[in-house]
């Protein structure tokens, strides 16, 4: 499933009549016109969609290949940030689409991080019942994690992602040279969710981060490229095994119960969302050694690694109560019940549905505590 | 792919893992409840999305059926009219599953016409990524079309139907005797939708509907079963055949070029959508006709049937540019070409996909004239 071609690491994502190929390759950004030419039979119209960050930096390279390759391009410029993850940003890029009247077969283009890829993902979607959709990552989150896999989604005021769609895009294509002019925030969020790949199911991946986290943040650019290869290939094996999060792709929600919880009740404005889930990371690890899931010092030997490369790791200081009925909307609350991801080490975890609420107030009371 | 069960008409729409019943007898409003335990482990909570029109009819006699049967059940009412399918009423369906924290599997069941079941069917798209969805349809349109199939969609200001998804329904359960309390006009509407049927693949049913037609609009029962299963075992075939309009699929659009381009003029507020339709369908005769793909004759042959339910016929009186700027935003545009679909005659419909702005000016033109 995967084979190097000019420098270029290719990873095939089998999913019968929807798979498509993620191309990771320094430089391959000005080449996404050729790459055009293997998916459409001709160029027509299409709509990059990015934010006032990104589009200063890329917008022009990327239209620049895009028009020599033939194609009309139009944009679609968002504000930036989790918080403008709306209903209303949705709509903006519906305006667009329906301004440039994008037909069926024509596609959108992501061009930004993990927001820009949701909400543009999840308008080609819905836009005339879905329309071809490229996913161009620009952050380390969204070329380790989310451009990979199909989830998009927008969010409700009262829950993260909980208006979208499984859709999976016709192309992920990925130019780590792109992140050297990227925040140092947003890189040490980004490494978080490499390393969650490490937690989960591989262990020994973990201990390769532990040792190579600080030269990923100083963008080193053998490291960069071994740890997005690596990811993707874990996240790319997940999404075959299990499309719709059915069976085991819940697990690469690790933190996200707990995470997706801190965004939301700091209103999508405090953290950035691998801030969220390297924090709800933790809690979940010292559930899981509260409950006796996972050995003790397990906590201790992930957040060591997480301060190797500085993240912010203190828990918000909610009550029980508000944890409790920000998860209760998670979207991952099967019937009544809140379903959480715990590890039973490094490199293993697993589903657990039968969590009680007094063990969750346990959890937070740690917290308060000291 | 069809029985007969107690006096119930059951045709099984096979979709691999998508695959459901739709199930036609009267009476059956009120065991709903029952339906549900084939679908369902365990009965928890669902919401039924209605409208002030249906719901003081039906909505106690859905509740009763489902609580008796161990449900938790919360509504979520909605204004009457196309008009309303809106993004502000998908809001307000995703702000009511919300509050009333449905979960992953728990379903939305639409209890209405084509307009509720579209919005509700896009709103259990959608939520969490997508949760169960049933269809159960007051009106003779949503019966004889819209509820079968996984078409869902709300409309955008510029154009109908243009924010959706294909999603297909878990069950579609149809009442016959409900049509009891349906307005005259959404009868005819309605009908229109059926003969439909008849002229794009049966032309032995569009004869059985010229004779049969102001029967069902009289509300024979006989007649009205026998007209919904037809229209039914034809809708499920062409979706089991194309289930996402890649190709014979949009020949069901027979009519709706027209038909859109009308409902958005007059802002959603003047025709029903099977009243455009059905001038739509006149239109795309006499365009058939005019190109010479038609024998003289079918457009008043069609007319007729029509007129024998008193449908409104008069083609609105917008210039040739409104017509084309509208059209050229209908979503069966591919490329830059608008998308018709014609008729050789009775029972046989094509795609054309190469009619000329002037064949369309001359056509307008003609309505002009007298």
């Amino acid at each position: 499933m995967s084979e190097i071609v000019d420098n270029a690491q290719i990873y095939r994502v089998e999913l019968a009549d929807r798979s498509y190929d993620i191309h990771i390759q320094p430089g391959c950004l000005e080449r996404l016109g050729q790459a055009m030419e293997t998916l459409f039979a001709s160029p027509t119209r299409c709509m990059v969609v990015s934010n006032v960050t990104v589009s200063p930096l890329y917008m022009q390279v990327v239209r620049n290949s895009l028009e020599q390759a033939g194609w009309q391009v139009s944009e679609c410029i968002l504000a930036d940030g989790e918080r403008y993850k709306t209903m209303e940003s949705f709509g903006l890029i519906m305006d667009a689409l329906m301004q440039h009247k994008l037909s069926r077969n024509e596609p959108v283009i992501a061009l930004g991080g993990g927001v820009v890829g949701d909400m543009a993902g999840f308008s080609a979607a819905c836009y005339r019942r879905g329309i071809p959709f490229i996913q161009v990552p620009t952050t380390v989150l969204a070329q380790v994690d989310s451009s990979v896999g199909g989830k998009t989604a927008i969010n409700h005021p009262h829950g993260k992602n909980m208006i979208g769609a499984f859709y999976q895009p016709r192309l992920v294509w990925i130019d780590p040279l792109v992140l050297n002019t990227l925040e140092v925030r947003e890189i040490k969020a980004g490494i978080a969710e490499a390393i969650k790949y490490g937690l989960i199911r591989d262990a020994g991946f973990f201990t390769w981060m532990q040792q190579n986290a600080r030269a990923a943040l100083d963008l080193d650019a053998g490291v960069l490229a071994q740890m997005i290869h690596t990811s993707c290939r874990h996240k790319a094996e997940v999404v075959m095994a299990d499309e719709t999060e059915q069976g085991q792709r819940a697990l690469l929600n690790l933190g996200h119960t707990f995470g997706h919880a801190i965004e939301s009740m700091t209103h999508y404005s405090t953290y950035l969302h691998g801030e969220g889930v390297a924090i709800g990371t933790l809690m979940a690890a010292r559930l899981s050694e509260q409950l006796g899931h996972a050995p003790a010092g397990t906590e201790d030997l992930i957040r060591a690694c997480y301060q190797s490369i500085d993240l912010p790791l203190e828990v918000p200081g909610f009550s029980a109560e508000q944890w409790l009925d920000a998860m209760g909307h998670d979207k991952k609350n099967v019937g009544s019940r809140i379903r959480y991801i715990l590890l039973r080490g490094v490199g293993d975890a697993f589903l657990a549905e039968d969590v009680s609420p007094d063990a969750i107030c346990q959890l937070i009371e740690s917290y308060r505590k000291g």
